[in-house]
């Protein structure tokens, strides 16, 4: 008995011993065959060259946001997902007017500014705003200020994005209330319009635009975003020239809200069909951007991991979809919606992963886990080791996954190298030039190859 | 006895942990300085602007490598180095001519392919070569093929750089050796040119060169690259039509040897005067190119860590110099001739750093070390956490510094990002346009912070 429950022991203890050793080789092969086909294959990256130069500037509504749905509903029944579907989606309708910002100093001259509208702005009328301008840094200053010295005015928000803070998304972050919140906290005190400098750490030429929220019962004034360079000339005037009047035009305008889609592609599971897992990025860009790092690279990265499943032969135990999601810049419905019907259908949400960050060259993943599970998760880097990709860390997802956190999915962002992603975010720099075949691709077989070790192993 | 024993240990303890604990706080904020001072200076950047735009292609003895030359010299006095000298260096003279390639193929018509000759080549006549050409994709190919096929054919090397190789360096190495000896394998069996594609993962329109080597004895032929695009052309024609001929120029041109010089630029030691620390890129570049990753970059952040150490009175105890190699490109005589002074003066060399990777966002250091002394340098890291820079590897350090092995310098190689550095690599793709402030002064910062930490520390 002894005997027999020793031998059976060391059986147990040898087969589970080759198991899991056989399952690391395996597992490792797989990998490896997933970085190969995304790197041998061209797919994904001329994807994403259509989505740019063939539905550019694909606001929520607009025809090109159109096109785009369209285009990766076929890309994705092209990839092999067993089934393809758009879900509707009520979007907000905007779009930009002709726009212009002109300085008339008496002591400089005149100048004409790089700007661009921010998403969801009132405009002005045709003949635009003549106005006196009040630089301010921050909401305290702009209050400190108050009524009698705004009123009537044009407000120039500028404070940079910090140049030496590390992380990008941090100095984005601690810029960008001026973007979001600017309009309405200059109305409250009787400013006629703003003008944000670009929130972005580049010295550039290019607008940098983005949503603004205009609160309730705040009177909406119109809202520009200007170049860094042209906030730097602007400032530098108004300190020698505090009278100089600032000339804005812009002509957008605010329709009804109209309908757009998901775009959504699945692999049915193999064994746990009734779980999912969601891998998206958004497919709405700004419209003057061509939308590659923001985010047609996320979406084709996607529609790569379909791809690369069914040419390898890989069949998840649980259903794994990628989502192209609309409307992540305007107000989120994509990601909202996709969550509520989730939930109305009482579908089981096991991991989600968003790529909206760019699509440089991958570091690694964030996950939004603690303890036991995020050193578990952690333990998954070393798969990654011949890849380089390291960084396997805490952190957030992205917006059009997060409503999914309430269905029990785990939050996956996506985490490639950002120093310079805000050189091209929501500008005209966002091109698809700016994007590189070997780091897109090696993103994709990162991602590809995250979702398959997640779902072979329980996390 | 024993109680002041045990009132001296703990005394003696605790002083050593706050000694510790002070030391790694100080490092750290001196480090934090380090990076704010390299993300909020553009002096570098603009180092590197001038070195691409107003000495574009400084080939070792050419008037673009004087100017170059002397632009450092004094860059690196106004950087506030203690003294500043040029060490003449023998270097190779060779000049690019005029030069064309035309395919002319009875099924297909003409069709003029991008070409660079290689460095050290020599030309053809004025007339060019009119030749069949046969391709091959190694040595043993070639040596198969031998001179019944070959003789009197151009040949055309067409083995691409892997793309599925996740280290860019290494798929560049598996390729690379067309370039550097292909004419003379080819000539040995006959040939009377070759044309090698250009040893890069990219696919595009640019010819990337670099030197060859022809071994003595072996009769000269000229030797072009060319661009991958082209590259698959032309063996797409020769599948249909071998017997395709290629009109071949290449006025290229070897002239005697000539001097040019590196540019040294030194803070004296405060403690260790007499003991070195060398950090370097190198200075001359590809006559195509502005030389921007290859390696102005490199340059520039050697003469920045010399300027962050003056402006935050950073006062290294050992000698820390600045070094901007000449002729790395071609023959390394600038590495060379500065380790054979280094013995000849008897100087101590205790590290040695350098940037010729390219200048995209940090990603960590390689140390050519074993064992325990790996492993301390290795603990550096977690000075490096927040800036996210976090690979301290084994590894080589680069061609310029390897001569100052022999005199015991710890090798140590700068390592950025490299996914896409072959996309510029010896093109004229290599541009200042290509190089993002941040990374580039990210990797300064990294630079200046390591070199501080060796020195404080004894590694």
């Amino acid at each position: 008995m002894y005997n027999k429950g020793l031998l059976s022991y060391f059986i147990t203890a040898c087969f589970i011993a080759i198991t899991i050793s056989l399952d690391g080789q395996e597992a490792d092969k797989v990998i490896k065959s997933v970085f190969d086909e995304a790197l041998n294959n061209q797919t994904a990256y001329r994807q994403l060259e259509y989505l740019c130069k063939n539905t550019k500037g694909r606001l929520p509504g607009s025809p090109a946001a159109a096109e785009a749905v369209e285009y990766t509903r076929q890309a994705l029944i092209n990839a092999g997902a067993d089934s393809v579907w758009l879900q509707k989606v009520p979007v907000p309708h905007w779009e930009r007017g002709l726009e212009s910002c002109r300085a008339i100093s008496s002591v400089f001259g005149t100048e004409d500014l790089s700007i661009a509208a921010l998403g969801l702005s009132v405009g002005t009328d045709e003949n635009g705003i003549i106005s006196k301008i009040i630089e301010v840094h921050d909401f305290e200053e702009l209050n400190r200020l108050g009524k009698k010295n705004i009123e009537g005015k044009i407000v120039f928000f500028n404070r940079p994005a910090d140049n030496s803070t590390i992380n990008s998304f941090a100095a984005y972050g601690g810029a960008v209330n001026q973007r979001t919140q600017g309009a309405s906290e200059a109305s409250k005190v009787g400013a006629i319009a703003v003008i944000v400098r670009s929130a972005t750490q580049a010295l550039d030429d290019f607008p940098h635009t983005g949503v603004l929220r205009y609160e309730e019962n705040v009177n909406k004034i119109p809202a520009v975003a200007i170049s860094t360079v042209d906030a730097e000339l602007l400032s530098k005037w108004l300190r020698s020239d505090p009278g100089l009047k600032i000339h804005l035009t812009s002509l957008c305008r605010n329709y009804p809200d109209t309908w757009s889609y998901n775009v959504i592609g699945e692999i049915r599971g193999s064994e746990k069909p009734g779980e999912y897992i969601t891998v998206g990025g958004h497919l709405d860009a700004w419209d003057i951007a061509e939308g590659a790092h923001d985010d047609g690279g996320g979406c084709v990265q996607a529609i790569e991991m379909i791809r690369i499943f069914r040419k390898l032969g890989i069949a998840p135990k649980r259903s794994v979809r990628a989502v192209m999601f609309m409307n992540e810049e305007m107000s989120g419905t994509g990601g909202k919606e996709y969550a509520r019907e989730a939930a109305v259908k009482g579908e089981v949400h096991y991991a989600a992963l968003e790529s909206d960050r760019g699509v440089l060259s991958p570091r690694g993943f964030a996950f939004d886990a603690d303890g036991e599970r995020l050193n578990k998760l952690k333990s998954i880097s070393e798969y990654f080791e011949p890849y380089n990709i390291r960084d396997f860390d805490k952190g957030g997802g992205g917006s059009d996954i997060s409503p999914l956190k309430e269905l029990g999915a785990l939050q996956i962002g996506y985490i490639p190298e950002t120093q310079k992603y805000f050189y091209y975010h929501h500008s005209a720099n966002d091109t698809f030039e700016q994007v590189n075949f070997r780091e897109l691709q090696m993103g994709s077989a990162a991602i590809a190859a995250l979702i398959y070790i997640l779902d072979l192993k329980d996390f």
